[in-house]
């Protein structure tokens, strides 16, 4: 089968040369190769300006990023063969990590496959698409799943807003097999269930395991408050790493409950409190209650979800870091996390020393986390690197 | 006791107040306050051009970082009583964090004593002195640890170049009661004995801890090389975590006889190969050699001593990092370490990334990693981060 020609401008193969896999429309020879030649989906031989063959993309003719690379070598487009292969290589790292089948073994671009997100959770999968060249080739995803792990099931939960781009519905579905409601999955060794169908993304973040793991030896016997708590991955594992108390703090009782369950599961139930209630508002009652925690953890969606949010996004960091340091006693850690793309690290960290320095508390920054090694960084692409998780100590300046 | 002042130039309290600690030779109001009237260890009372106090400072006079804050309350001055509660402030948090007393007790701004750094292995104390101030309060360093910790050792360990600058004389002597050549440390589960005279720094560098133990779930099984081994942290903590195999090379047949004792001392001893000799060279005989490894690891000493070798020492970091890629197998980890303050994280991925690109290999980034939560970031001082750890998997591009 012979692929459809994308040229590109002179000098614009400069960028993909030195590692990165993206196309943007304003880089591609249109009098060439028009874009509207093209339908969402297809896939296409790139070539440099002279003609020298790239690899092989997957096209977005509406999208500012138009074109993803899906291989380096031309004799490999993708199709089954190439998506067993490259599922193979992702698992192969993913079962040298991690005791437990319950991980993201696929991500995306950082795994050689754009717009492809696959999380697992023991015998099933949740999979997730974003680009119309997945959507298309989704029989195909879904065979080489099959066959390389074996799954009791599988569901697509391609109801994110990164499909609108690519023009595609957004729908979840089971794919294969049975998918029950809530999936078993274990982290840090510590058991959780979690709805899939009805919760955030996949249903849980993988992201934060290593972070999570970090608690340990910050918690023990200790007095412990999780803001955003969500489904409880990051209370239910301080109650199980030994916190004396924890109190989890969340807008969604869906979620409250999903807490519950998995405390029982841990049998940690006695020692967690579910308060359910804007965050900005259980901070303040917490504040006029006098109740002060030996570490409080926030972890919130992102306050940034584009880049021209960064300025109001970071007045909502530092609100709410400065009222989580607020409830903090003499000797407190503080666990800010942020999954926002646009914030770096360091404006992060800017955000703490300036609450704590407007709070006239002297602050060390302990350690600095980023995602897990399932969430593998594509250093040639900033945007694959978004969790950050930074571990304070808050102490009185005098 | 009444202290001179140290006057600030308008505006030049901004730093200080927000968070900083250091004051520049050019923000002194040299007209109010001459820098020639201190001696090098003074302490001043630190004002703003109004006149307002901003806290006690020691004073470096010849040096372009001229001041350091060691107190934001004017009624605490450095002094045993300062010290006592500094020691405990610190020792707080690492007996929080560590199973064992293996640590640095205290990292100089970091935990708010600039120009101190102690190293503990155990029962013995270790003791750096980079500043004026601190070498005059040498006595109250030495009984307020003694009070704190009862040691049966202590080492001034003042051999450092920081210490030119202040005009101190470099020496070791031994400060309190008897400190045996070899020191006893437990990092990670792992036993080691460390030569603390002759040794680099202090003897023992505990700010890899972290990312000595991320080894774990990666050398299990695995074929090892550790270049620039130095006394064994890395190497023969991953023989102890199950590689099958490890080549330790380093430059000095003194730190080689190191890592030898340490692998006895973990029984690992049949699974290390010790290399003597350059490591340019070395990585060209064992290239020649075909040998291949699943996981290399190299953490050189610092190729940017100074702001102005960033050129050269990026070229020496290429040419490192490049060499040690091709000594990896299809699917190979590694594990690049840098503590080169002046080279930032991203200038590292860059390099990593331009490598692998020259050799045509697929690249992912799996974890990175920071100095240990016993060397404490100082969020205002940029200059207390050094430690990386870039967890790598080279890939081949097909």
């Amino acid at each position: 089968m012979t692929l459809p020609s994308l040229r590109l401008k002179a000098n614009a193969d400069r960028r993909l040369r030195a590692g990165h896999l993206w196309v943007y429309s304003n880089e591609v020879d249109t009098a060439a190769t028009p874009l509207n030649a093209f339908a969402a989906g297809d896939q296409a031989t790139l070539e440099a300006a002279g003609g020298k063959p790239l690899g092989i993309v997957g096209i977005s003719p509406n999208n500012l990023i138009c074109a993803r690379l899906l291989s380096r070598d031309i004799r490999y487009s993708l199709d089954k063969s190439l998506l067993v292969h490259r599922i193979q290589v992702a698992l192969s790292l993913r079962e040298r990590l991690f005791d437990q089948p319950c991980y993201r073994l696929i991500y995306a671009d950082a795994d050689l496959l754009p717009g492809l997100i696959v999380d697992r959770f023991h015998d099933h999968l949740v999979v997730q698409i974003a680009s119309a060249t997945m959507e298309r080739s989704k029989d195909a995803i879904l065979e080489a799943l099959v066959q390389v792990l074996k799954p009791r099931g599988v569901l697509w939960k391609n109801d994110s807003a990164a499909r609108d781009a690519d023009g595609l519905e957004r729908y979840v579905d089971t794919a294969f097999g049975v998918v029950p409601e809530w999936l078993d999955l274990e982290e840090n060794g510590v058991k959780f269930q979690t709805p899939v169908v009805q919760g955030q993304k996949s249903g849980w973040l993988y992201d934060h395991r290593l972070n999570r793991a970090r608690l340990a030896p910050y918690v023990k016997g200790k007095r412990v408050l999780d803001l955003f708590c969500n489904v409880g991955g990051w209370g239910v594992q301080a109650a199980a790493f030994g916190a004396s108390e924890v109190f989890c703090v969340d807008g969604s009782a869906f979620a409250l409950d999903a807490v519950e369950r998995n405390a029982a599961l841990n049998g940690v139930a006695e020692k967690i409190t579910c308060v359910e209630g804007d965050i900005f508002e259980a901070l303040k009652e917490l504040k006029n209650a006098e109740e002060r925690f030996d570490v409080v953890i926030t972890d919130p969606p992102a306050f940034v979800k584009r880049k021209k949010d960064l300025k109001n996004g970071e007045a909502a960091y530092r609100r709410l870091n400065e009222q989580a340091m607020r409830l903090l006693g003499k000797d407190g850690i503080l666990v800010s996390a942020s999954c926002s793309m646009h914030l770096p690290e360091d404006n992060l960290q800017n955000i703490l020393l300036g609450s704590a320095r407007h709070l006239d508390r002297n602050i060390q920054l302990l350690e600095r986390g980023g995602q897990g090694p399932d969430h593998p960084v594509h250093p040639a692409i900033p945007e694959t690197r978004y969790i950050k998780s930074l571990i304070c100590r808050l102490l009185p300046n005098a």
